[in-house]
């Protein structure tokens, strides 16, 4: 293998890839950057097994400059090999490879030589055949990503809810995540899609690299599913992920659809209520605060106490309070982390009781984003 | 206590106070800040028992908008205090101190209380009663301190080297530091300062914490000197450190008089090659970078290698080589730090062999800034 190529190209093909490498694998070729050099462009794989993601540098590229002197295949250690490309001196990188996998790499008047691996030893991607297609907007991917992966669960005791649950159904798209305190829904109507039907869940890890590899030029991104792989391919970068085996809890039932007490917020004000209140709760062994709600008064009061440093009060600015009194506690990280998914937005909040879960949604459009959180009981 | 004011004005000083406060201190008091109210203003104070900064808000300051309702003093805890200050709606904010030290911080439509603790039980801070001072130009003094505190030593067994040596006679202010692998000694002409003499060690530490509150508007700094403190003075902060105990080595044979080989480089230039060749030398157990001059040839060359990874070579770009053949061998972590130093410049760097330190100054005004390396054997 010999080949020329503009480093900056290079590096941003790289940087996709290698948020599919870690070091922290089984299998040790894993922690290499395999590169794949063919008379249509070169290939650059990166996997964790959980992830596997494959772009793509076009012979024709115009950016690339990829001078093609003979084809071939290597492994090479993908954060050592990384650093190395990124302080090279000029923009023009040659790589060659030679007899027992040697490498070298000149740019200028550097030159390095390095130990790679048998590609050939390298894992094959899983074959995703999948017949059919869904095309989103990148932007409502990462919209919807966003907005589901934070009520994801991180604790490995209950896999399933590690994952998102992605449906499509009559040319609906529903995304679910829960971690068992908190909820989140989002919903899309979609088009063009009468025969798609697709009941998954998804690891939010893969969710969450997938979106930061959904730059700005990337406008459409394509969803091909198998029974245990799904395959976004999103330009020239196919992204790769597992499936979460087993069946997801029904979490319809767990949405209210009454409420005795509502009202509205703008979300980035009762946010930064919430955050003054929990500097309180996190220096307390409990980390919850209280909001106590007084309709007939119009008077909305939110409270954190810790034995050690003191207390806080703070009343709150509200729109439109209405029903019962309420007198309610929960984890404010939940709140923070559903609030902050609204954006600048206005919110509209409905409770039950002070045991019950409360939603927020959206105070326009509320019928395709939900939070759910469950409150704490005190007494 | 009882008083209203600005809290970006606040926090501003708060900032550069809380550099002396430390959650690792053994008199649990100093994990706090002491506020002392005064018809004269607001006074802020930190210490970790080495360092103690004091600074006044002073009550004619037109952005602290500051309102004396009453005066006295307090102790906060200082981390929560700080972020629930940066944290208020507004920016105006009144502190009151009731009965049993505790305190409300009022801003808009938020209150907490928190518990504050007595200070009459804050320790005193040093007395520096020095009947000269030296007065430096806040530039030149965070140029003498960034210069030489690369080179302090970071081990405690020998606690001397921990500190820059500061030495001023006859309008002249030599500072040194050495970790005994390498040293960095800036000197200065000083004017109007016929009576002034001084050889005390200051620890590295104080001095980058009085580096980062040297901001822009602070033109000038006063030192006064005592058998076992210094006082900086810088605007409205005081800046406390004391002063380490002991002799310092006598660094002035150390520094070579002659060389056989001569050579000079961009600095930023020849940092970029190091930078390069120690991505090897890092992944390997003696970190050493190797540099071979041939002057017959006029080639310079860097090597380094990594048994596990592969090695690197690469054609040094020079001006003026001279002098001797030279094969030596260095750690590049200090090169990488002295080439910093000097910033973008030309360095003329000086060898006499290569089990002998070389010497580093500025190719222009090179009497006044040395660095010099001492290189590792490899045979």
């Amino acid at each position: 293998m010999k080949f020329t190529i503009s480093r900056s190209r290079f590096i941003k093909t790289l940087n996709d890839v290698q948020r599919a490498i870690s070091n922290k694998v089984t299998i040790p070729i894993l922690t290499g950057l395999k590169l794949e050099l063919t008379h249509n462009g070169l290939t650059l794989t990166g996997s964790d097994a959980d992830i596997s993601i494959e772009a793509i540098i076009d012979v024709n590229d115009p950016d690339a400059q990829l001078v093609i002197a003979e084809t071939g295949n290597i492994v090479l250690p993908a954060r050592f090999f990384g650093e190395i490309v990124k302080k090279l001196p000029n923009n023009l990188m040659t790589i060659i490879v030679e007899e027992g996998f040697q490498t070298t790499i000149t740019s200028g008047p550097a030159s390095f030589n390095i130990n790679g691996l048998d590609a050939n030893s390298y894992p094959r991607l899983p074959e995703v055949n999948a017949a059919q297609k869904l095309t989103l907007s990148a932007d409502i991917l990462k919209q919807v990503i966003s907005q589901t992966v934070i009520a994801v669960s991180n604790q490995e005791s209950r896999p399933i809810l590690t994952g998102v649950h992605l449906k499509v159904n009559d040319q609906l798209l529903s995304a679910v995540a829960t971690d068992s305190h908190r909820l989140s829904q989002r919903k899309l109507t979609l088009e063009n899609t009468q025969n798609l039907e697709y009941d998954v869940i998804i690891p939010g890890k893969s969710l969450t690299e997938l979106a930061k590899i959904l730059t700005e030029d990337i406008e459409e991104v394509d969803l091909r599913i198998t029974e245990n792989q799904v395959l976004f391919t999103a330009g020239t970068i196919q992204f790769y992920s597992r499936l979460l085996e087993g069946t997801y809890p029904d979490t319809d039932r767990l949405i209210p659809t009454e409420s005795t007490t509502q009202v509205e917020f703008e979300s980035n004000v009762l946010l930064a209520s919430i955050e003054r209140a929990s500097l309180l709760s996190h220096a307390s062994q409990n980390n919850v605060v209280r909001l106590v709600f007084e309709p007939a008064d119009q008077v909305a009061t939110i409270y954190s106490n810790s034995p050690e440093l003191g207390n806080v009060e703070e009343a709150l600015k509200f729109e439109n309070l209405s029903g019962e009194r309420l007198d309610i506690s929960f984890n404010p990280d939940y709140m923070k982390d559903a609030l902050r998914s609204f954006g600048q937005t206005n919110v509209k909040v409905a409770f039950t009781s002070a045991l019950r879960p409360f939603t927020l949604v959206p105070s326009e459009d509320d019928d395709n984003f939900i939070q759910l959180i469950t409150p704490v009981r005190t007494f």
